[in-house]
């Protein structure tokens, strides 16, 4: 638990902030290089590849280095974590409603009797 | 999108913390005092107001005021836009493996010619 909660804090962290978003929106079209991946940022490269370790260090996004070139790509299932997370609080909310019909159809049987 | 950007920004700054987590999953359950939510914390009640702070500034959750007690509830719709910006991350990974079928497909049928 502990450690599923410290790896979906690095995600959420990680997703708080819009060039990093725009890398992963990128990242979903397909892999690419660090340089295709920062032409669209107005921002210095130490700057960039700090967003890219923090993605890294996530485990949201993977990156090979071939000679010069280093390559990004999504990592497999990168928004599972947070998907899985988002789900058990639809299931919380939903079992929350189901309660209230429950109730509510008591109620109108109660009324009716 | 720089408005939807902020309102992502701060959402997901406020989901990367395991006690705002834990605050939003009872919520999920049904309203609750403050005292309610705080008791199963071991934390100081300053720092857990500050954990409430967070999460009603983001718009996650509302709270009123009756009296000597402060009731919380997750706000409508609380997870709509962090639920939404994956919706898209899934499309954009979904119309990539598209390409890629149409890709194959199209390679088979040059085959088969």
């Amino acid at each position: 638990m502990a450690k599923l909660d410290a790896r979906l804090d690095l995600h959420f962290a990680a997703l708080g902030d819009p060039t990093r978003r725009a890398i992963l929106s990128r990242l979903a079209r397909g892999p690419a290089s660090v340089s295709e991946l920062a032409a669209p940022h107005d921002m210095a490269l130490p700057s960039f590849m700090g967003h890219l370790k923090k993605l890294e260090d996530a485990g949201l996004i993977t990156t090979v280095k071939e000679g010069r070139v280093r390559h990004c790509q999504l990592a497999p299932d990168a928004f599972a974590p947070v998907q899985d997370w988002l789900g058990e609080q639809r299931a919380l909310w939903n079992g929350r409603l189901d309660r209230f019909d429950d109730y509510v159809a008591n109620l109108m049987k109660d009324r009716n009797r």
